[in-house]
């Protein structure tokens, strides 16, 4: 990931980028505020941490403030990511490591969140069913264990480690005719949760990140997110209770193949100019994390970075936006596409998800039992 | 049908039927009230006119009082039954007749329930679409023209011949855990349809019923109808609006086929001792429609009848149950059972029904142009 | 089955029995020859033996001889048959256990079988997977591990502990416009497998036995087998390698429904006359299995009996075959039913056979890691 | 095409491109061997010639030697080709126009290719049923009208206008353990088709071709072929009889989208640097189709293209083959994608291709009637 942080800093050091940079993802946007000021200096307004262990890198962010909303472009509030690179190669084992993971890491961010440990949840699958990539939400409403009615229908029978839980997935304004947060907020009036978890597919800009990467934050759904068309927000305000989203990538915009690339060559052309010029004994690998931080302390002079960019064309904004769509045009109509082995994908992290929420919300549910549990 | 009228009827005089016989269909129970009186005669506080057409039976039934309900055991209200015996013959020509009659039929049934052409509707999927004998409701939701979004998006944009639609799938309680009254309740509150559609999967009382008959009633849909548990009614009192509600039999109760054998066998030894005894020269089938009315006409003297139960063991009703349990019980449990082709079968009576209703709600919406308004 | 095996016994010693009695089932088969005996006798020709454990009836049946044969209607060869009542409440300990059990059983199978531990396997996954209820095979192949394809293209990277196994799903006759057996010998022609594996979705005579019931025989898939129409054999003869055939049944055929309803009510009649004649002053539950010696024992004059007959009617054959139409023409059209629920039983069966079946062919797989082993 | 004809032959021309280019359609070949020629002169030992109608561009490309399939890199053969740009618009009206011109191309092509009127088919769906994105084969298999079995159980039911069709989806090598033409050349010598059709899933260059384009070869199956891993060819060589391929472009590799770009950033930069040398007045837009014969007229120095590429740096094949997995890693190691309304996409395509290839088989089905003849 450092790898990464370098790339995007190095391009907004460079003002290259022909648009604002939108994310999903707040570990993605941090990376990025970070890129943009002095090494080891922190983002004002934000607190973060991370670790890695056995392949999974969790990190926490804390948005504390408008300043820190302002640097990240997202609301304040807590992040949890979760990134697990291996998470595609449909290795049982590492999935079942990462759903007791994300159950842990769940469980801490709902106490973090201040949701009471007895609060009744409901469950809310965005997305449409009918199309694989839009479908993890329904995926896991169908797999998570819904206890609501018994409480309401034998309360007596229903034994400790439990709470209530209720499900539902809204379906897409496309399918419906109907916003989902109109349904969600009908739900939730006639049903009274104390809490929503609204779980939903998001377009992620990088390819890496599709099928690896669980985000939970405490700021709800909000409008422009996801894979679909979801124009209207599910948070506190709108439904007047808290709601946990998690947000899983699950497709990409081809543009940013297109966008990355681009900025890429760039990026090597320069370096190769500077090498011409005598000016950067060092070419570097930007990928290399073992050199991030040898690139970073390069003091690059101001002339010969106008330099190398009049070498290259000077290509402001506009013309990389230009030469974008002139790529993009005869590769497809700006396509969102997935992976083709998205159907196991969605199913893999759908259970995954679902798994770990069941646990997550059921002190008496484990994974060794949660298949007894839910069909 | 008529003969199965008399040979619910028999079964009544003699009174030899161990349970109150209950059907979700008003014409079953039409057909047992008329097999209750004498030839001819009607039964009071209640309308009813049928006729056959291209291989379709449609009637029409009124009940138009307490009378009528209690002599029908169905709530006042109209109802309208289409039976079409070859449906499962997957005749796409058939299908497509059936369903333009259906929408022509439907057109008609909302003009006489009293809903404005221009009314909005929603459609309620009633069902669980992970069962699938039990999802025709949400195949029908899927396979529906939803228009309502274009109305609040773009309502300048909307053509003439379209009213605002939109459909829901609410799940059912083992799956959501929640009442699916619940879910659509909150649902109307927010969207505000002049009127709901609620279509359901129904346990019939006779295999030859399943997925050959349509039922539209004006009266929704009330406690213990339908495949599931759907404990909750959905009609004008308890949604505020008219529920129409369109019923189709995708599921028979193993214990019925029993139930009816054994009537079946019982007065074929009745029958039989008849004649032994002299009393009864013409054996009847009672199938037959053709004999029904010289058997109606039949005076089987009173001491006969005694006679005969006399010699078939005298079985009173609770012997009957017990005999039913006893042969259910090794057959497997009261099983609700479904014909093997069950996919096809919802995938078709799914498709009817949701062409018709696109038909019928929208005026500019046709059979012939029905493909190319939804996926 | 005790209770079952004298009701078949009582019907034959009756002589009531309309029908042949077929039946896939080599333990149903053993039943009806034993009820036909006297009580204690073994049937010629049949070697058997069975225990219960755990809820899982297991039962071995090697049919000796051509008498054996001829007494079950059967081929000669061995049957393996497990029986779990309790299956269908989709328990997923119980489900594991079983499968367990399944591999157990299965291993023992194939070496009394005489196959080699090392003998390359083809399973053949018979049934349409468009028709859920005929999808079995299918299912099961798709969640078998296979392994050819590594031991033919990189033999020295396989461990220890495995096979070489293939799978297909050849379809069916209406799907393919080919024989199941022209496809397979083809196959099997190229490939030369030493073995066969041959699963099979079966009719049932009984609905208790739908979906909990498996048998393994030696004799291969015959004519006349299964749910849909697969009119050629699947065996040593026809394929000229070992063809194992592992059968489930998931349908029912109403008309045995009827049928035994029929019995049960003749039966019932006849104890109730016995009992008027004051010759039976014990009327027995025929299903209670704590009286089937004693019902055994009766003496029941042959006088009486025939008495009995003649006052009920004196049924033969004929009319009996005529009372069943008369019962299953109205009933709809002597349909194929499975249970409403048959989207999940197949796939728990299916993937309770698929992992036995992985774990009892390569010693290195076990329920722990099979997840592991096939996705 | 013209525009993407041009931005070819130019990489070619300056010898950028890192990789052999290869595309499994002959028409892209043809496009790519004509750009590196003069203008106007037609590539040696093919023969070509296309029509736009209705927003459908037909192709017809016939490679007549070994030279012209050294210059396509394709095999000797016949090359039909549809491009329907609006295809993915899900327009039922255009899919209709479509399948009818499909099927009218298509028997054509079987003329030409010298299949008789009446030789019997074995239609193969190539890929794997599990991954949407391969599984249009299986689909057109599960769509397409089967007729072998009537004409072998009853021929003399069989009306005029019909043939014998047979179809079998063979599965992939990773699910079967055998290699796909083991199964069907099993499957040809035992049920001695005339003619196979093979229909397959293809990895496309290019994004815009995902779903719009269908070529038909009469080449077969060549190894590297298709989304899948299907290494051995189904041909007339290894089959014995002619081989009919349909295949359409679902997926295409990420690598591919990266590649493009970056060619097109480098010609970008070229055309820039060549005007601030003074030499290129008239920066030209690549894809501006009314450009591409002004360009193509222009005279580029080769000693200011050398000062060109010297200036961005020089990039051999070997830097740039870096340079492309340095920007692929990061994106998400060398994913193959779909786009994400891979499932209708597939669904629409299948059925398209289904009914088409029924109605060019069998006179007597036309689109009018084929829904009745398939289910």
């Amino acid at each position: 990931m450092a790898g990464e942080q370098h790339r995007k800093g190095q391009e907004k050091r460079l003002d290259l980028s022909p648009f604002p940079i939108r994310t999903d993802l707040a570990r993605e946007a941090h990376d990025m505020a970070l890129g943009r000021r002095q090494k080891g200096e922190g983002v004002p307004g934000v607190h973060a941490e991370e670790r890695e262990e056995n392949g999974i890198l969790t990190s926490w962010i804390r948005i504390e403030d408008q300043e820190g909303a302002r640097e990240l472009g997202k609301l304040p509030g807590l992040y949890l990511t979760l990134e697990i690179p291996d998470l595609r190669s449909q290795d049982s084992e590492l999935q079942r490591r990462v759903a007791q993971h994300f159950s842990d890491q769940f469980q801490q961010f709902l106490k973090q969140a201040g949701i009471p440990e007895n609060a009744s949840v409901l469950i809310v699958g965005l997305g449409n069913w009918n199309v694989t990539a839009d479908a993890l939400g329904p995926f896991v409403v169908k797999h998570t264990m819904v206890t609501r009615h018994l409480f309401q229908l034998m309360p007596e029978q229903v034994e400790e480690g439990y709470r209530p839980v209720s499900a539902i997935s809204p379906g897409v304004l496309g399918t419906t005719g109907m916003e989902t947060s109109e349904i969600v907020l009908g739900v939730v009036e006639r049903t009274k949760p104390d809490v929503v978890i609204a779980v939903d597919a998001l377009a992620s800009r990088a390819l890496n990140r599709v099928n690896t990467t669980i985000q939970v934050a405490d700021t709800g759904i909000n409008p422009g997110s996801g894979v679909g068309n979801k124009r209207k927000a599910l948070n506190k305000e709108t439904l007047g209770i808290p709601v946990i989203a998690i947000g899983i990538p699950t497709v990409v915009d081809a543009a940013t193949i297109a966008h990355d690339t681009i900025d890429f060559v760039l990026a090597h052309l320069q370096r190769e100019m500077s090498q011409q010029n005598g000016k950067m004994s060092n070419p570097l690998d930007p990928l290399n994390r073992a050199n991030v931080k040898e690139l970073q302390s390069q003091e690059v002079p101001t002339e010969t970075r106008s330099q190398v960019l009049g070498m290259v064309g000077g290509l402001d904004p506009n013309e990389k936006r230009q030469l974008i769509e002139e790529v993009l045009n005869p590769l497809g109509q700006n396509l969102i596409v997935t992976p083709k082995e998205v159907d196991a994908f969605i199913g893999d992290m759908g259970k995954l998800v679902a798994d770990g929420l069941s646990c997550a919300l059921h002190n008496s549910v484990t994974l060794d039992n949660v298949s007894s549990h839910v069909n």
